[in-house]
Formats: structure tokens, C-alpha cells, sequence
């Protein structure tokens, strides 16, 4: 029926080759256990007829069947080693990350992988300032001042001056050290590529955490997991930060040990550790990093985007994939991301 | 004794002329109700030995014979009538605005009137970012939910794409501009002087208040309080103002007319009124201010600077000043400010 191969070598020269003339209406599943009916509306309103929505791993085993499209967050990747997944041709991840697709033995070389990218730049680095600010800036101290009708002056901190090192040169790294530089920091980077290396005023190479983060006032990990990056920082990384400096994870949660991170915290090491991501998410109601003071946990919002672009950037690739075009967002197995 | 003459014309032209070789130890006093003793000691340490400190108005007055300069914030104006003041040749401002000053009409134009400038851009602008960015990201809601172990991912909203104004394009509205485009916000601006227009997408003129207000999402107001600034923000141009924009005053309280703010946000009418300067302060404890929701109360602290840099900004003119060469700072009195 379908004739479409799969070149893995790069992502600039992988296109989704072939389509059946017949097959006009591919079936897209749409899986999320929230608003997942708001994309498949988005989805039928651009003219898809054959478009299922399934907010649980039991609808989403009803309607594997003859799906070929997949447009996810979180799938139960179970359901990818049945028969009937077969039909499956192209996951398209709804966010940024795709450690866990990367991983799943179940997806075979000859299914499409794809992520949205270009999209969470801008609003993942308006997180990083707005909580780095909310630090210097003391907010907590002039809410509660005014809550008491309290006129209680003091000098802030600043950003400026202050050093800041990004683990992480892809876009959304890029995007966190353009607005550092309206802040007037030094910008120091450390990435597994040379990529973007010419970004920072001092770059670091795999080998070189320890050197890396005792320089700094602020490390932001958004580093993409991979076998590498897989609790790479450690009680050693961690105590080898400065006792004023704040760390800021955006990445992925087992960028980091977790654990190791608790202790260090709790022995007072860091000024602040603001996470918007963990080993295990949702973080457990139990997990010590909640009531921790100086932790800011946040529950994974800090790439979150409008169902509607992320819908947009879907049907773009729709298109592209029926005119057998490249998609945007590709993922690089070997790259694993 | 002193030979100096004192030219309004222009500030680049003035200069602080002639000063007797015999009065190397001119007499400072040194005037604020905290910190007074830090500022002395870093004169004192510079190498001059005729410094006095003074943290009341009754120990200014006590200091007033024969003080030639006096570096201040919120000198007690009253004692610059009294004939011991005759003495005083230069009165430097620890902050950046001086309306208190230029408008004294003890304060003859014989003296020199200097202000704190280009220290305080970079730290205001901080502020700013840090309040918009609080209420964009909603950090309120992800703290109250931390304190109660709670995962609540919610949708947060961005600064991208939306349109900021700034009303004063002076230093400090120049620094709010680079950092607005970093943010990638549209840029309209509001000046008295065509002064820096080409910084913005659109400028407006004092006349266009009404036009300027309604297509922003954010306005912050950072003029100078002058005859023509004075309360120029009153009811109808904040009814004017998109019920979903917020309002940000780093400038001077009186350019709002207060009564008009808190009824228009006791109505409902802004997002969020961000309040760091008010028509009097501080501000008084039964300010219904300080309990309107979306009303962010601070206190005159976006401006603050530390002691040690104002004071080598301080002692930078009085090199200056000891040389005949023109001030830093120098304050435009037909300008007011």
C-alpha cells in the first residue's frame, strides 16, 4: 500500500518518501491525557477526516488499528509492540523532548520520529528569568511586606555582571544566552557537540563540568537526555558549585541526581535549585524537594505551548508528510534527540 | 574667597569654574537618614579630612556653617533659607531624580545641582522584567501550590510578541527598550523631547497620551516629575488602557493621580498596577493600595543603588568639581531634571 523509507544519516537529508495516491486520509490517533480532543478538533478543522482521540492507554489500544500517524505526549509505548502497531509510520512528539521514544525498543528504524522545536526558545528563557529575577529581585520578601501594609525597603540584586553557564547550546540554549545578554552577564557554555561554541564567552567540552560550574553564579542545565547526559550532575558537580550560586533545571530531571541534589540542598550548599523537572514526574507528593527552602519546583511548565501552535506545527508536518517533503523537528536517532 | 560662576545654558557646557588653591578641604556634608557614616568614611577614605555626617535635620543644621557641598537624599530643604547656608556652592543628589531640589526656591542659581545618572538603568530595568515576568509566568500560583506538594501544570503566558511603552526615553527608558527587545516586544514610546524616538516603533508626543495608552499591554512610566508630567495619568487615560495591560510606575509617584489608580483598579479596569514610587511616601500604612488585588506595592526600591557606588560616583565629581571640569550628572534646571 505505502512505499516510504527511511534515511537515517542526518536530518537535513531525511525526507518521508512515498504515499499511496488511495491513502488521501492517513488515520491520525492523537494521544494526550489532556485536551486531546482540542487537537483533534484543530486536526479535522483543517480538513483530516479520519482522526481519533484517545486520553487513556485502553483508548488508545481500541483505536491502534490501521493508525499510521501518531501525534503524542507521554504514549503508553507498550501498545507500539502489538500486531496492530504495525500500521504505525510516524510518531510526532507534542513536545521538545523525546528521550523516552528514543529509548523504546518497540519503535523500528523505519518509523518516523519527529518533536516540535523552534517553539519553546523564547518562553523556556522567560522561565529562567523570571525565577532568576523573582531570586535577585526578593519578590517573596516585598509580597509579604505588602500583605502586612509594610513599607520595608532593601537593596536587590542584579543579574548584571553575574556569571551565568548554559549546559545546552541547542535553540533553546541559544535563546537563554541572547537574553542573558540584555542582562549584561558573562556567558560561559558547555556542550557534548562544538556546536555554537562562538556563543559564549568561555566554552566547555563534556570532560569539563568540574571547571565548568565553579566559575559560576548560575548554571542552567537544558541539556537533552542522553547517555551522556544521564545523571551526569552529581554531589561532586553539585558541591563544586559556588555556595551563592543557583541552579536551574530546564533539561530533563535525570540530567541530574536527584537524590544528590536533595542532600546538597538540604546541607545548605546552594543559594537556590529551581526545577522544572525530575527524575520521576509528577514529582511524588512526597519527594523532600517540595518543602525544601531555596527549592522552586515548578511541574514542567517552562516549555509548555498553546495546544493550538503546537497544532499548527503538526499540520505543517502533515503536509510535508503527504507531499513527502522533510519534517520539521526530525529526530537524529544516533543523536538521540 | 571662591571664584565660580554657574551657566544654565546647556548641561555639556556647564561648568563648576575656579575654587581658591587656599580651600583644598572643602567642607562636605554628608545628609541621609541611613547609612550616613558608610558615605563618610569611603569621602574620608579618598583623602579628604572636612567631612561631616549628618542623619537628622537637626545635625545638618548644626553642620550648616561653612558647608560647601553637601551629598544628599531628602536633604531637609527649610535649612537652605538660613543665612549659615550661604556656603553651599554644589548639592549632589544621591538618586536620579531631583524634583524635591529644583523645585526649592531656596536653592538660588548660583548653586550647582548634580544628580546620580547612568547607575541606575541597568538595575530599574531588573525590576521591571522581574514584575512582568512574575505575573507572566504566575509565580504566585506555582509557590502556593509547592507549600501544599501540589503538581499543577497550568498554560503561563509570555512577553513575546506583546507591546510595551515606555513614557521617558531617557537612560534609564533606553535600558528598558534593550531589554523589551530581547523579549522580543513590540516597542512604542512616549517622550516631552523627540529624544531618542528612533529607539521605538512608534513614539508619541506629549499630546498623544490617549493614543499612546490603548494599544499597549504594558505601559511603564519613567519620567521626570515636571510641570508638564505632573498627574498627567488621571482617570480617562487609564480607562483608556486595555482592561488586560499592566501598569508599571518606576518614575515618580506624582505623574499618577493616585485616587484615579485605586479606584480604576478597585474596579477592576488593569491586569496589575506595578507601584514602586507613590505621591507620598513611604506610603502611608491605610493606603488602600496596599490590599488591592493586582496592585504590586513596592518600596522606591527599583532605584536603589549600593552606598559604595554612589559614593565613587560622589567623589568622581568632586575630582571633577576641584578641577573646574564639568560635572556628571549636572542638573538641566529649565528642564527640571
Amino acid at each position: 500500500m505505502q512505499n516510504r523509507s527511511f534515511c537515517m544519516a542526518y536530518i537535513k537529508t531525511v525526507v518521508a518518501k512515498g504515499k499511496s495516491t488511495l491513502n488521501k486520509q492517513p488515520k491520525i490517533m492523537v494521544y494526550s491525557t489532556s485536551d486531546v480532543e482540542v487537537y483533534a478538533d484543530l486536526i479535522r478543522e483543517a480538513g483530516y477526516t479520519n482522526v481519533v482521540a484517545a486520553a487513556t492507554p485502553a483508548e488508545a489500544e481500541a483505536e491502534l488499528t490501521d493508525a499510521e500517524i501518531i501525534l503524542c505526549w507521554r504514549f503508553p509505548l507498550d501498545l507500539l509492540a502489538r500486531p496492530e502497531a504495525a500500521s504505525v509510520k510516524w510518531i510526532q512528539s507534542m513536545g521538545a523532548g523525546v528521550d523516552d521514544l528514543v529509548r523504546c525498543e518497540h519503535i523500528s528504524d523505519e518509523i518516523i520520529l519527529s518533536r516540535v522545536v523552534d517553539q519553546y526558545s523564547g518562553p523556556m528563557a522567560e522561565y529562567v528569568f523570571a525565577y532568576l529575577l523573582y531570586i535577585a529581585q526578593n519578590i517573596a520578601r516585598t509580597r509579604a511586606a505588602q500583605s502586612e501594609n509594610r513599607w520595608d525597603p532593601f537593596l536587590t540584586d542584579v543579574l548584571a555582571k553575574k556569571t551565568i553557564g548554559v549546559a545546552g547550546l541547542g535553540s533553546i540554549g541559544s535563546e537563554i544566552i541572547r537574553k542573558a545578554r540584555a542582562f549584561d552577564m558573562n556567558v560561559h557554555g558547555l556542550s557534548y557537540s562544538a556546536k555554537r561554541a562562538d556563543l559564549v564567552d568561555r566554552h566547555y567540552g563534556p570532560d569539563e563540568w568540574l571547571a565548568f560550574v565553579k566559575e559560576l553564579d548560575v548554571l542552567v542545565m537544558i541539556l537533552p537526555l542522553t547517555e551522556q547526559t544521564h545523571q551526569v550532575v552529581n554531589r561532586e558537580i553539585l558541591m563544586a558549585m559556588k555556595p551563592t550560586a543557583c541552579l536551574v533545571n530546564v533539561g530533563r530531571g535525570l540530567s541530574i541526581v536527584e537524590r544528590d541534589l536533595i542532600d546538597v540542598m538540604r546541607e545548605g550548599h546552594l543559594r537556590a535549585a529551581i526545577l522544572d523537572v525530575f527524575e520521576k514526574e509528577p514529582l511524588a507528593s512526597e519527594s523532600p524537594l517540595w518543602q525544601l527552602p531555596n527549592v522552586y519546583v515548578t511541574p514542567h511548565l517552562s516549555g509548555m505551548n498553546t495546544d493550538e501552535r503546537v497544532g499548527q506545527f503538526f499540520l505543517e508536518n502533515v503536509k510535508r508528510y503527504l507531499a513527502n517533503e522533510p519534517l520539521h523537528g526530525l529526530v537524529n536517532r544516533s543523536a538521540q534527540y
